[in-house]
């Protein structure tokens, strides 16, 4: 039965990039395309996917692969440019023809037209809405107009709807009619007479039910709906709160005006967390392995200067000690020490608080009960490695004053650690910047500062005992 | 038109946590709580979701949230107790009696049930299971069988199915059967005579095809599916590739035995990013607000401790300098810049590399690029930051040897940061561990030790040119 398996999943097994075949099959298809063999190239592309196309791109030169897509049919060439990586993506719309890039937009839904759109210059993009018809061209514009990570934005114009007073016969005539255009419909929209969201079908009980129903018997009240300018987090968190499908995106009065579905969550939540990983680290939320290297050096000596910033005022901490140092050399050699963990147990508070922020598990509400346990788990941490370090430090110099002098520079800074930790991430947010941008930076500059005080600070009080 | 909106929403809008009117509600709850009136309760909730009364229970005493969980009708007990957070719901696992447990499990699909049994005792897991039908208990079994994170794990077994020899009637009387049990249908799954997959139809394709039709002439042979061994990381990867809504699962031989649908996935995204940025600070993958202090200060110190033994390997390189510092006190103020620049850019590359490979844009097959292209950035910004860092000390310290000492010192550190921020976890993957485990204890232990010695080692070599 084995010659039942289809086109596609044969062409996935010898595409895979870790495959031993690909490179063999890279081959042939540039030698497809070199020879201009169009039935060549369709034998070897026989069941590829857009995604598949679209990742196979980036490994052969710009000339090919621009071959290579216009040899696909129209439809695809749609598909293939939405998933594309941005780098690509940005090459090949400056490189198409006005005419291939409108001509693919027909194919596709207003959302994917939008997001395409988005990545053209404005000049070229008053070309393509040209060539588009009126209807279409009015529609993107609006949608255009929508605020950047906005419901507005992200949901698609396509759906189908049904009126209160039809009969579910009429409703699924039209879900006929819609069926051409939309791949995925699982639900179908009740409104009113006036547009005004009122419901929905699962698309399931349309078909089961008796024909001459009335729609508004069938329909399910409690449907969930966004404002068009909710912010897309928001949209998400409560897709994954209320297991939404999908959602409708209503106007100021209540009407209908486009549906968001849960593949376009999945895409908010990958963003999201991506985003936050990377801002943690002082690199730029959009970096890709295809960013131009100019541009992530940009972002990240930015931060880099911050962080050269912050490093001087912790050395005249430092310098602030030059004497007790230039007598007692070990400090120097244990001072790196006591900042470093300081600077790692702030670090691992300001994750917890930024993972909760985004997750909504911390609010207003709850604040407090999150800046108490971090600073109980600092107490904790600062009590047992204060003293794993001064027992350490003890028995390897032989000095009990530098063991406690160590210990106790380190407990303080834990607890430094940990209420900086909580508090810098809260404080953002409370006044509106995106804590995963700053907090870090904030609180080991605090943890290295602090940590450098309190230990050269004790060491110099304790000095007399310190000279061995 | 207002009195229309659907009770839900009225909920929904009283119930927001962040809203003012939310502390008033509460205190009508408890109040109805303890007066122990069933209908004072039942109108206060009309309208909430599962998840709404889960996301409630925290906020209430124990007992109160046990007596507000009984008074809820068995099927919604069942949704709630999936939609709670893992401390709540272990304390709801704990106190009900296995009866109620078992009772409230016949109301959900397999995935949500072994999702529930894997927070029981085993021993509890035995009884509840007991109780249960024969064939329920049987499937829930050997669903617990499969490896955890395996797709054999998150699929759910109830699917409709049809069989290719049937007519569409006989496809449309299975759904109608199932759809009782199933919430959310999208696709049917169209198997041969002996249960091996070979293909899908939309349900709208389904509905809308005339009743005569041979299923295997509507079938889709595209179908994705997974075997049931495969990790959920790789089902996540597909879903967004080829934007699927659902997939099959299949057994060895190629026979459907569940499937897995996107809101499954979009827990899995969240996740897996979850994870990253935790592992990444050393905190344990699934610490939460909720998770016990105890346990939270378990992994957090287990890190430290480990930090705690390089942080004093990079103290015993500053101590081989000791002779060094001794005379020129000025060097100790300016080897944390050194280091802790250095630490700052390699937490950069290693950031980005684990994202990618996260993303699965970074393969074997490109990991080359990345590890040129975090190295030129590694140049780029030492030359900028040691010039600017070797400028600033010429002027404020007055000696050229000094800004050049840490100029180069910089420089070469930056080219270790971003040589070990982007091989590290490259290695790290190869050999099978999660680089976000440990990858950037490494690099920041490199970036310290490296630090120390190119900076007090230089220092040492122009020694006489120092001392002013």
């Amino acid at each position: 039965m084995e010659e039942e398996v289809s086109k596609e999943a044969l062409f996935r097994n010898r595409f895979d990039k870790e495959s031993e075949s690909f490179d063999l099959f890279l081959e042939e298809l540039q030698n497809a395309l070199r020879e201009e063999k169009p039935s060549g190239l369709k034998k070897l592309l026989e069941g590829a996917h857009p995604a598949d196309i679209a990742s196979l791109l980036p490994s052969l030169e710009h000339e090919e692969s621009l071959l290579l897509f216009r040899s696909l049919p129209k439809e695809d060439q749609a598909y293939t440019l939405i998933k594309m990586d941005d780098e690509t993506l940005s090459l090949f719309l400056d490189d198409l023809e006005i005419e291939e890039i409108s001509e693919a937009l027909t194919y596709i839904e207003t959302d994917e037209t939008t997001y395409l759109l988005t990545h053209l210059t404005s000049a070229r993009r008053e070309l393509v809405l040209s060539k588009l018809s009126k209807r279409d061209s009015f529609e993107i514009r609006s949608q255009l107009g929508f605020r950047e990570s906005s419901a507005g934005r992200l949901m698609s114009k396509d759906f189908a709807t049904a009126r209160l007073g039809d009969p579910v016969r009429k409703a699924i005539i039209n879900v006929r009619k819609k069926a051409k255009e939309i791949e995925d419909i699982y639900q179908v929209y009740v409104t009113d007479e006036d547009g005004i969201l009122r419901g929905f079908i699962p698309l399931k009980d349309l078909f089961l039910s008796p024909i001459n129903t009335k729609v508004e018997k069938i329909t399910n009240l409690d449907v969930h709906s966004f404002h068009y300018d909710t912010d897309q987090e928001e949209v998400a968190r409560m897709f994954k709160k209320y297991d939404l499908v999908s959602a409708a995106v209503v106007d100021d009065l209540g009407g209908m005006i486009g549906r968001i579905t849960l593949d376009d969550v999945l895409e908010i939540v990958e963003e999201e967390a991506s985003e936050d990983i990377l801002l943690m680290a002082g690199v730029s939320e959009d970096e890709k392995l295809s960013t131009p290297i100019m541009q992530s050096v940009k972002r990240r000596i930015l931060w880099l200067n911050v962080n050269l910033f912050t490093a001087f005022l912790s050395s005249t901490v430092v310098a602030f000690f030059e004497d007790t140092i230039s007598q007692i050399v070990v400090l120097a050699t244990l001072m790196p020490i006591v900042a470093g963990l300081g600077g790692n147990a702030g670090t691992q508070s300001v994750t917890v608080v930024i993972r909760n922020l985004a997750l909504g598990d911390l609010t207003v509400s709850n604040w407090w009960e999150a800046v108490r346990k971090e600073v109980m788990i600092g107490c904790i941490n600062g009590i047992v490695l204060g003293s794993i370090t001064g027992c350490l430090i003890f028995f390897v110099k032989g000095n009990m004053t530098l063991g406690l002098v160590v210990g106790a520079a380190m407990l303080v800074n834990m607890l430094v650690a940990s209420l900086s930790g909580s508090l810098v991430p809260l404080l953002l947010k409370a006044i509106k910047i995106d804590p995963a941008i700053a907090s870090s930076i904030f609180v080991t500059a605090t943890t290295d500062v602090c940590g450098f005080f309190f230990f050269l600070g004790l060491a110099t009080i304790f000095y007399k005992y310190l000279i061995i």
